[in-house]
């Protein structure tokens, strides 16, 4: 019956830690940086609202972290109410923040000298994945021990797959992502062209998604969310400009020419910039329709 | 009951031709450049080989070209064996070639003064769509003519769209494969970037697969043809790298900057250069290999 | 002792058109939209004010044009106060607008069914340049055709070069325009990088322009117009953008791959449209400057 | 009256080393991998050749370094023979390698642990510039310690510019050299496009190099060695190659968008690969004519 300690309850991350809350067996500290989000937690489900990482980790098996970056992680580690202050030899970080490989290998050495294992195990799925637990979890580190926590990914995740070594999660995320970033932008400049030039968007992607240029994006982002104008902010721009930088980075230290992803990485970085803090991935296809003077619609 | 003359018989036009000729009243007469491919045909299907454009074009209420590129249409028009000298005023030419906008524009315009109709009409679906009638027809022209001709492009197509005026369907069919091309050639740097890092492609899939950076291509393409090694020749790489110049033409004549469009066209022009005139479209992946020195399999 | 008309009285043409009014021997008409302009020109040099580019034409034995884009010289072609209403079989026009080669093989095109000859004839030197007769001509022609006309173009340009047949010169123009956008744009990004990372702009240009790096931008319009903050507006960046996208169009027609100038084609049109129509070309630096979120100075 | 020992006696650190070894007051040791090089280098010249980096810097007040990549100043540091061994405190490493500031950061941390100081000081100017002292040395680090080892440095440097702190030296020669390489590939892409277009590249350059066009690379290198199809081995593109790449990872580290320096690190990437490890710099022309099927000559 393994003790859970996780840290971070975000849009992501507070559906996983309901899920455990929920799971048989399961006995779950949480700890968020804004407080009040732990202790609402903590009283609306099975759940022990800790003080601090290191105060969450300390009867915990398993510690599983949850943020937007890798420097999020950093930031928990050290000091008397860090995480190394509270974790046991023997015990198990899964960081599921799509964190970047390199920030991961560094922090599973840390952890290594201290006799605790690190996981790198980034999920997708969204918040609807979350809730309903059938996220994917991809995961680098040791096979053997991706073994013995398994059980506590499963109430979260139906698909768990084991990506490589430490950093292995992180580099596949990111990829996913790079391409989810890929597809929205050249479909935009796409549409955009033929909308210019008098073919309707929603004629468009009709046929193409029908056809052989068809994507996640043109299939679902764009109908949904593009064409309607809702644009909701699901997943934020800045975190998927993030990805993108993280995969461009996994190509340039593996010395793989990958042209269009650095700059695709440059161009959602330009968005982040011209869009600001708040603002959703999908509306990247803003600064296209302005770039382009025409609406996809 | 429709004449309709069909002119290239290649590895599209033939099976759409096929459909004509089994089609309850149609009357059909083919034209080939080589002449044996048409007299072959006339031979095994219900239609007559015609022996010069203009001979097929001469009873025809509808003729239908179906050629690699816009040139190719251009060089069957004049002389006194072309289309022109055979078509007569209150036909239609259908050109299912995948051509560029301003081609079939200035033949739409040369048309028009002799009295005949034009619609670019490309398709996609490939092979097997022509053979089984399944094809999707991308139309640009007139409404009206193309309800008028539709029941002819009925036996091949089952999703006839009108996209807008004269060159709205080579326009769409461009962007449809430029994102074709544009997902090839990224999940291609992604995966080898991936592979280089220790994580295999197959499992690089599996997950982008059941995730947000999925595509066609990740989905159908990679799957079945690069980590098979197996690298059918259904499409040719020279005939995508035409087609993505055409949807970057199509982006800069619209003043819409579309940067990975127009990257994605110069790397297929470098592919098709590197891997010649034979090369499979999803044979630009060997040119990713090769620059990142990894194979994806 | 020949009669010039000279239209096109802006930044670059009024100074040439004031060389050509001092030229011993030249017989000046001069034209302009705005019909001010030319009776002011008139007045204050020794030249006569046209009411039409047909009126402009009739006695000259060569027309020069100097607009801002090739659709000017079109404009100024037809109608019954066109140019072609005007010029008599055995004259010449000479444009020295930096125009598309394709504008001009189809206006040379329609010239030489009347008997004209034309050179597509842009020049560079600028303001300073042309008003100190300085220019460098690039002409594109019938070499014997050049001949004839060198006397009239050597009141303003030194360096009279032919450089191919009809759009030869225009091809060049736009290379060296295209060059000169790449300078800029890339000098800017690499200096926004150096002081975000503590190397002053200044230092750093002393360095490269001693170095290997160096390039007319680094040499010149950085430490004059950006360190300084001055940006004065000597050239728009609406026409830099257009001869980069000109540039692009060139390198595509011919088939080459050019991934750089395409890219940058698209960054001056981006350039263009979010900094507007009165911006300095070099004020594409404030572009650069904005994504990186740091000044140059 | 200073010991200076001088590692790494390559292309251009050799005449660096003579310009020391000439110098007045200083006693030189040489050390370099290839022992036989040193031992020739002491026979020629009044320097002693050491066993080990160890041994070269036992006696030095100052050691400089000039190798090829900064991992090769790593190799040297550690171990019995190392640098770290035979370096005392107060005493200063001047690493002249084009390095990467990252790592030159890394190992001044170390060496700060030790009382050692380091500057980060590329050089440019070739090897001509070497054999005569007129290179200019980029320096990064403490001003004061600068100041201190000048007279070092002066033997073989004429332009000594502080740059910033550690790391500013290798920010600013990557920047440099990456410019370098935008002005070598975009040239190539404009004078193949224009050559295929019927304008002959000298006179192009000419004209450019009259205009505003015009750089180092079009005023020397390409009338010098591509015209003349002599690619003389100056510089390797191995290294051109690492030194955009550089430029590049300081512009992302920085959060600078800079499509064109990121695409440019990927084509020198790509062109070292496809042309070896021995090529020339100016031979990443020949990549660019490959691919536009047109020779610059």
């Amino acid at each position: 019956m393994p003790h859970v300690a996780f840290l971070g309850l975000g849009a992501i991350g507070r559906p996983m830690a309901v899920r455990l809350a929920n799971a048989p067996g399961v006995t779950l500290t949480v700890w968020n940086r804004t407080r009040d989000k732990a202790e609402r937690f903590a009283k609306e489900h099975d759940a022990r609202a800790a003080d601090s990482p290191a105060d969450a980790a300390r009867t915990a098996d398993v510690v599983i972290t949850c943020f937007a970056v890798s420097a999020d992680v950093d930031s928990v580690l050290d000091g008397p109410d860090g995480l190394l202050a509270g974790m046991r030899r023997g015990t198990t970080l899964v960081d599921c923040t799509s964190g970047d490989p390199n920030s991961s290998r560094r922090i599973a050495g840390r952890l290594d000298g201290l006799g605790i294992a690190f996981l790198d195990a980034p999920v997708s799925g969204g918040t609807s994945g979350a809730e309903q637990g059938t996220l994917t979890v991809m995961v680098g580190g040791d096979a053997a021990v991706l073994a013995r926590v398994r059980p506590v990914l499963e109430p979260f995740g139906t698909k768990i797959v084991h990506c490589g070594a430490v950093g292995a999660g992180d580099a596949l995320k990111s990829v996913n992502n790079a391409l989810l970033a890929v597809h929205v932008w050249s479909a935009a400049e796409g549409l955009a062209a033929l909308a210019k030039a008098g073919v309707r968007p929603d004629v468009a992607l009709d046929v193409i998604n029908a056809s052989s240029g068809r994507s996640n994006a043109s299939m679902n982002l764009f109908p949904e969310r593009v064409l309607t104008r809702a644009f909701p902010r699901t997943f934020r721009l800045a975190l998927l400009a993030k990805d993108a930088g993280i995969a461009a980075a996994v190509a340039r230290e593996q010395k793989v020419p990958a042209p269009l992803l650095q700059l695709t990485a440059d161009l959602f970085r330009i968005a982040h910039t011209s869009l600001g803090e708040e603002a959703d991935h999908v509306e990247a296809v803003r600064l296209v329709e302005q770039w382009a003077g025409q609406e996809i619609a």
